[in-house]
């Protein structure tokens, strides 16, 4: 009922409408409109009913939370050269990079107008709490995801669990978890004193969400998970099981799990070219010289050598020998429980149905860690 | 000075500051700081400072919305292809794609948060209007996107020149002049009657720039213009000129121009490997049997005939032929006319150095159509 809500309010907010030109805005409705989760709107809407707010109140911001997610799945699927997503091609590879970027672009840019319109909704005071709370969320994702892409490009590795932690509180627990909570909170009408109980529950249930999140990724079904498999370790994310990995080899695989994460992630392209080209040259049909030559324009694109197969299959051995999924799980199940807890102290959070929404969430986060 | 005080408020709000992780934040303030024209927060100091108010009240506005425009044209040029910019490589050639998409989507998050910090800087109410105006900006910008890539990808060319003078008042007009205009004036003070006025004049402007920057999109010179040559017509922009050209061709001049338009551009990557493959076919390095399949497998990705050089060629001269150049210089002349005589009716503007400000900018862009 929830998703649905949000989905029509999607629709309302950010569809066609009365707007003659049909196709950009039927694609900012293509991923929302996919049937994913829908998480960050059940969060706020749990919350503002919860604590006695109605739905009109806060389904614009609800669904201005789910959108600003969707266009950086977006941009994130071009990014991590993604081609698949909930079931269907990606945006860019079914319409292009360029419009899958512009499409990203326009999302992000029409999220303002719904949060302006909070001012007759909900008040003057909730709504500037509401853009306040969506300017610090932005501010703090973009640190998080600032720091991660710093590990990977500078290919650091002496981080701890706290660390990752850090980064994780700041990458994913306010956008998913903390700003969804506190927006859901300040339309129903809640006072400053309850924002920070709410972020310690985002903050746990986050830490425990991001590493099973990184776990499935890892380990997952591609039917059930929807997204390309292994695809952090290509990537080198440093995941919290990547870290301890790291921290817990023997030096020589400790040396050469650097060296391997050093190397970049070979484009499908360019694979499937190379093949191609020894297969022409093992028949004939290609001089060896010429073949040089075209693997030189080819790579002149790649310049460093990639990663390989059978690089990625070794990091995974190497990380079930030191038992990093075990570690990743313990860690995820302790923030799952730290997030119960916090939950439990909540005695101005009435129990309703609404309330087992985030019970319910804590369960299905840990249940995921098994 | 207004184009220093800016960079230095560009730096002072999205610069690296106090935060550890520099290279995000290094590339956020790349393009402010490569000595672009800086049009935007001019416009919007120079209409505060001629209005009454002062430059503190304007500049985080005056940069945030330099910021934004910087943000966009990170990703037009992924969009577009384009390799240079302000006499350097573009953002994403030097840095990668995922890159720059991140760096231009963290440059649009970070901009609520100037906007909102505007409370305490001019008022409540001046806030929260400068905050409208941008929320109308972005929807109006995006509209106009929307409308340009739709013409483009349906190939439409029935579209006169008020066709396309609404698509430049959305694409261009609004974010480029008259939301500057506007939120400078309103840091100043000024009361919404004189939202209009500013509107017209900057409509006006626009108008005449956007006609202004296609025609030396066609014809400038690549040192002083900074930007690929004839761009425009390789992507099948619906300039005035193109759409001028079409109306008025033969029909079986127009019949070709149509045909040439459905091509797509073809990747810069794929001309240089086609040519190495001839190189090696014709040396007898490579087999014919062995390019046909590499040909076709390169052309998997573009399965579309390409336009082709003599193509542009052919479209150029039919555009001169037919006096489209000429008519749409005209056009560009005639809107600058028409924002100078807006501009001499604003008698509560009163005459300044700030005031001559957007006189000079109107004789520049007048200038620029000769």
């Amino acid at each position: 009922m929830c998703k649905e809500a949000c989905d029509g309010e999607i629709a309302r907010l950010y569809g066609p409408g009365e707007r003659g030109n049909g196709s950009l805005y039927d694609l900012i409705l293509d991923y929302p409109l996919r049937g994913g989760k829908a998480l960050r709107p059940a969060l706020s809407i749990a919350t503002c009913l919860g604590l006695g707010g109605h739905l009109e109140a806060v389904l614009p911001t609800a669904a201005t939370l789910e959108l600003y997610h969707n266009a950086f799945l977006i941009h994130d699927d071009i990014e991590d050269e993604s081609w698949w997503r909930r079931g269907k091609p990606t945006l860019h590879i079914d319409h292009g990079v360029p419009i899958a970027i512009n499409v990203g672009d326009a999302m992000l840019s029409l999220s303002l107008q719904p949060l302006l319109d909070n001012v007759e909704r909900v008040g003057l005071g909730p709504a500037l709490r509401i853009l306040r709370a969506v300017a610090k969320m932005t501010r703090l994702t973009v640190d998080g995801q600032a720091l991660e892409l710093d590990w990977v490009r500078s290919n650091s590795w002496r981080l701890n669990d706290a660390d990752y932690l850090k980064m994780v509180e700041l990458k994913t627990s306010w956008y998913t978890f903390i700003t969804p909570l506190q927006a859901g909170a300040i339309a129903a009408g809640a006072g400053p004193e309850r924002m920070e109980p709410l972020e310690s529950f985002g903050r746990h249930l986050g830490a425990a969400f991001q590493i099973t999140d990184d776990l499935l990724n890892l380990r997952g079904d591609p039917q059930e998970y929807g997204k390309e498999i292994g695809g952090d370790l290509w990537e080198g994310k440093r995941t919290l099981m990547l870290l301890y990995t790291l921290r817990h080899a023997e030096p020589k695989d400790q040396d050469r799990a650097i060296a391997i994460l050093a190397k970049r992630r070979p484009s499908p392209d360019g694979e499937e070219l190379t093949d191609l080209l020894d297969r022409l040259a093992a028949q004939g049909e290609l001089s060896q010289s010429g073949r040089a030559e075209l693997v030189a324009r080819l790579q002149s694109h790649q310049p460093s050598e990639c990663k390989s197969i059978s690089d990625i299959r070794w990091l995974f051995e190497l990380m079930l020998d030191v038992g990093a999924l075990r570690h990743a799980r313990d860690v995820a199940a302790t923030h799952a429980r730290q997030a119960a807890a916090v939950l439990a102290t909540l005695d101005w959070f009435p129990h309703s149905r609404h309330r087992d929404v985030l019970a319910d969430l804590v369960d299905y986060v840990h249940g995921r860690t098994r």
